[in-house]
């Protein structure tokens, strides 16, 4: 899908060095996933990957970005680029990888899909109607990311003091809880998620993490190749 | 928390027969987790455990439920009980924990908040609030969560023609999978999340999976439990 959390997982194919091949499914007009991506996995998401191990070992369809994640790393780090230097630094990115799917992305999808829904009320109800999400957002949603923010912030802050020069959730190089939670901060920073809600200068590890990611050579190659197979039809920061 | 997602980590403890102290936390009248929860951990969520070795091993706090699950069986399931026998069993026990926190969960979440948030709107709005929370519900929360129902009960229709008397998500005994999944499901049919969007009759194999789990000795134990810490203050269903 355009404008997608699937852009990760072409980043990891990147880093890890592999053969791909990006397939492009248009989001209705609704914003959601076609029929036509239900045909190739039940539940219709992006992204799904289908590995090809080379060797004799059957093929794989993979769903759901924390598993897609896990599974490339285990199966195709063979230099251990991305892989925890420690049984602590595994359990860490464990950590990581569910909490940017449980709680952050539970919050996160609640917010995208209120913003999306609200815009599309009838306008006599409008006000009413954006009352009402505004108030959800800032008393649930809203404080909840607020903490997720803060939290990250503080981890980023704790390891820049261990190493300056570099920003890594867990140890001292790429693991997959960056490759995860980068789709979320940029989510937040760059697609200005919460509104005026938080001022994004207020978390410069944040903003650190995202500018030493974006300078890395496979994250470069990653969006080049999806703005080809898009034909530019992708927005430059995928926010959704 | 009373009525919580942290039920399934007590019966995971009680399935791997560990030693361990319960500590409560009552919800805020909003139905959230109080500040005290936040010294603990601070995303202040439930569930959170403190895990002591007994082995010189420095003690460990873990939050995030996937993650609390793939380290307790990794640390603990000495007897291999919960351990998936094959290595792609093991792969597909890592896509349904991420399945139940990520796709499913999100969705989740949305449907709880927004019946809670619509609930507690001033009543002269409450039409046009319900209206709009029904659409979006029935727009988006439903027909994703419907979509997932379906993909589970086709997933236990498949195991159970393999082994009708026993039903799990992954091979032939329980698992991280059935200890995450549980959860959604008895929110789900128990709780009758979608109210009239389904009828929950139509899911015999999910409706086998979760009488089977709320006959094994560990789960009833682990209730058991819960409700003496509680002091009987836990709804018998916990539902959110």
């Amino acid at each position: 899908l355009e404008r997608s959390r699937a852009h990760r997982i072409v980043w990891l194919l990147e880093e890890l060095n592999l053969d791909y091949d990006i397939k492009l499914y248009h989001r209705t007009e609704s914003q959601r996933a076609p029929e036509e991506l239900k045909k190739i996995f039940p539940l219709g998401k992006s992204p799904i990957i289908e590995v090809d191990h080379h060797n004799g070992k059957e093929s794989k369809k993979l769903a759901e970005s924390g598993h897609i994640t896990n599974y490339l790393i285990k199966h195709f780090d063979t230099n251990k680029k991305l892989t925890a230097n420690t049984e602590d630094d595994e359990e860490s990115v464990d950590y990581f990888v569910n909490f940017s799917e449980g709680t952050l992305g539970a919050h996160l999808t609640y917010l995208i899909v209120h913003q999306v829904g609200a815009s599309k009320a009838p306008f006599f109800v409008r006000p009413v109607i954006n009352a009402f999400v505004n108030k959800m957002d800032t008393f649930y949603g809203i404080s909840e990311v607020k903490l997720c923010i803060d939290f990250m912030e503080d981890i980023l802050a704790k390891q820049a003091k261990i190493n300056p020069e570099e920003l890594y959730f867990v140890g001292d190089h790429l693991t997959g809880a960056d490759v995860m939670l980068f789709f979320n901060i940029q989510t937040l920073l760059d697609g200005k998620r919460l509104g005026d809600a938080i001022d994004t200068a207020d978390y410069p590890n944040m903003n650190k993490f995202l500018a030493q990611v974006k300078n890395r050579p496979a994250y470069i190659k990653a969006e080049e190749k999806i703005q080809t197979v898009g034909k530019n039809q992708f927005a430059k920061d995928p926010i959704s």
